[in-house]
């Protein structure tokens, strides 16, 4: 079975204003996703649950958004084969070295595939290139993707020059 | 039922050279334990039931070592009421900052007791300190340990000052 | 003697409005407390008063919150064999580093159970834990109090699924 | 064109002796790979084509391993629309935060699956993990590699009993 | 073929509030420069292509600012010769420590003159200094500069004497 | 010849709201001060003066702030045999961790007393505490000094108290 | 009382090797002083003896020397209104950051006069400089020693010369 | 006049193993030197005098190295218009991460070229790139040694695509 979907999952609802982006950047792919809370301490059945169901609900790539001590992408990667992309979330005192520590630091055996902290369009992106293995037309919307963001490097230079010449 | 004893678990058998030093703690306290592996990433199914079932075989406190992304404290403090202690494991590259940060920045609700990296020692004192809520035998093991503490700094004070007599 | 109270202790009152949600916590699962100012710096003779006579006061842990170069709690372990709870406070300029290094690091013999920076609600938690070692009514109430974390994060889980489909 | 080779790339020789690890683990899976030293900063020219012509040679993902001030994954990232997994190589002076950061911390539109420092056995199983989206027959080779880790961690655990028993 | 203009290279229209400084700078020495948006990720190509013939248009230092995974200023010093000098951008989540990082841990064989995170003005003096190797009328300007920086601190030296007076 | 004043330096007038809280500190002790702002890097000549004649002008100690890479107090402190106290002032992107290592980590030979990060009061009490060295009467003042740390304690413990009440 | 002593304390017997740098350049200087081990944690009552009474014994200054939470010398700054100098020890996973931030960082009123990481030497030169406040000889001393730097540069300066010719 | 030498300093002899390689790197390049000790806390006269009169004795850039609180490079900017090079020497305790903060974050108007921690090499091609402004010998020079990289790269590419052929 070839999977089609991308579950998003994060630790709580606060995380919601950076991984909606996630959601935003998979709808423009035109990739179907679930999005939910699910919390590696609040709510560890339903987690393992849900991670142990995946590949066979047709989930391609969980992506997983936290904070902190942020153990829900290792967790997740500790039950699933799927690949588990880990958001680091932008925590209130440490700005996030935390949460990065806490997901891009895994054991050897069990990969998260980190992201920047609140990297959340990326780890969306990265959801879209592994779909893309088995999927030629989205190889194709990467490609468009790209040159979009080229075009739009070349408008913002043209206002930076433009500004130059009011000095 | 009140507990008499401590688990103590790792995440790698790498951990047990600065683990073991919890166990000879405990056993200096004449306090039970049971020591083994257990990954939070590896064998989560049988970190959930150790976790799950921990208060109902006796135990009072846990204490939990690994390295890196460290989530084993995290995620058996998920599960169970027990007080989890977690002890950062120095690790290769970051020195121990991965694993102390994913342990002591837990999630409102959810308290890792966290000691200094590689603090296995007083990871045992603190669960001694622990099961002195409801032995009072315990009690006075604590308060002669301290006096030990006292009279180890009075022999090096000697040791010290003998030392600036030869300068 | 079991102990049943707790000690809420903070280096200035420009720590109350973290340290508060201890006492809120404490009072939320109907454990008795006593809240004060004291200053391992300021006024070392009551500090060191207080942590001699804890113990024989009742006292079963003592919960001690404090910034920058946090020292309360290590002094306060120094002192007393109950289990010592520190709370790194978020400081001005090191947002909290200099607080945690200064409460986790302590030296073996002497321990301090640490949690987050910030984390004053899983000091309280921890206390009830501490606590619950010989009163099996916290033992419900902790249990009680897991099922609504869980309860919480599903209320969050439909909130986030129903924001995916505003999307 | 579905996939079914991995490029390991480093920047440097001195990478082999932490890069060879992902050659290994893909043989362990079967997984064709081709593997050499490419510099972003001493050969532009051939890291550029590179990955201007990966996917069509049939690569499924680009491994890049690279220290201190590492810019070969993002560069490689900026390219092709390959999923590319960085590997920050520790450094000497700053044990690899500096590699760490240039690797994972991407602008938008541009990710890269970051790893732990050093973590290139992960990155070798993330790689498979992403060919596996396309190939039913390195789910099943994933799966029975988590098997060998528990097994790995059972093992261990029983060494770490029989230890206790010599206390 | 004497060089007598600056390149002000920028990854995103982002950066010109700080980099704008640098134009500023440089027009106060009647210092030629053409400023544009250039990115190592999103424009790859026109980047080469910039940094290939940058010195056979006249082009003596190249200043390239950027933050994150800051690789531009790197890029570009790995195709020309020209003295590339690099400003680290303060980012969100880590306030430009992966900025100065990845700008300045340079690998042997590839300098980037690194200035201080956001430290646009120093990067155009720098620039004017090189310049300067084969100007002397910029020697003198930046005699003339110097003094001006003394004369300034000796009006703030009167406004914080004056200060005391008010006490 | 023995001292009685204070010369507090600061490397620019942004730096006066911290640094004057040392002028009120010292005001309050009847300590004399000249207060001035003196550029290790803008104005090298006369901070070169000024420590070397500063002993002979009658000055016990030097108070010198300064962020970033903060020179000043060790530039001072290469010249005159004086304590040099250094505040490290906090900086705009790396918090005073910038500041805080360029004042305190000096080479032997050359100590600079370092304070916390924007720590003037402290500043100017250390100034104090030296000068007592040969000024009885400052030690009467830093002995009621002590006294007023301890009575504001117990006024801060008292609202906290009260504040409990009411919860 | 004109003080005419130092005393060096250190938490353990294990910093000698740090701390008797302190005694070695206090003896090159004649000045006398009382160096033992006292530990805020395990001899809290000594700590606190000694200094309530240091003072009145004679001493101008304490220097202290401890690693990780390094409390010594800001609880004997609480109680001494004498200059405390403190030496933040190299620890073993923090490599001095946690003994760094946990020495400096005081609160204010509570001074303590910080140097290097395991700047032993210069703690004793900064003792040397307060208490030549009152004594006109160590300041000659201090004069002199200045001079024996310069000379060691010079002399290290040929050697480096004469290293260039052999190139 | 067009400057032809480069000087080398460095803070300590201990540095000369680092800083060697600035001197072997220039002698490659056929650029005269001069390498000598200076410390700008120990002989703060010589360095001023060096700072002033190197323009005028024909140097076109000064390069220094210093580590820990790293003020060399700085105090040098301070007084000459010539390029200065700061190289941060890696420290004992925090490995360079004191010696980068202090030569790399200098205030608006007094730039150093910084390169990475122990980066003496780059020092020495930014030098030779500064120099190449007014000497096009030098510019053929640094395109030979970029060709010089790139073949070094081309072996090591076949050296560890040889290795592969081995597993």
């Amino acid at each position: 079975m070839t999977p089609t979907k991308v579950a998003i999952l994060m630790g709580s609802d606060s995380d919601l204003p950076i991984m909606k982006e996630v959601a935003e950047t998979l709808k423009a792919f035109d990739v179907p996703f679930y999005m939910t809370v699910l919390s590696a301490h609040r709510t560890p059945e339903a987690t393992f649950e849900f991670a142990k169901t995946a590949r066979n609900k047709g989930y391609g790539a969980i992506i997983a958004g936290a904070g902190g001590a942020a153990h829900l992408a290792g967790v997740l990667a500790g039950i699933t084969t799927l690949p588990v992309i880990g958001v680091p979330i932008k925590s209130k005192s440490l700005s996030g070295v935390d949460s990065l520590y806490s997901t891009v630091q895994m054991p050897p055996g069990v990969p998260v595939a980190t992201v920047a902290i609140d990297g959340a369009q990326n780890a969306a992106l990265l959801a879209v290139q592994i779909l893309a293995t088995a999927d030629n037309k989205l190889v194709q919307k990467l490609t468009d993707y790209k040159k979009t963001l080229k075009e739009k490097v070349v408008k913002k230079a043209r206002k930076v020059e433009s500004y130059t010449r009011c000095l």
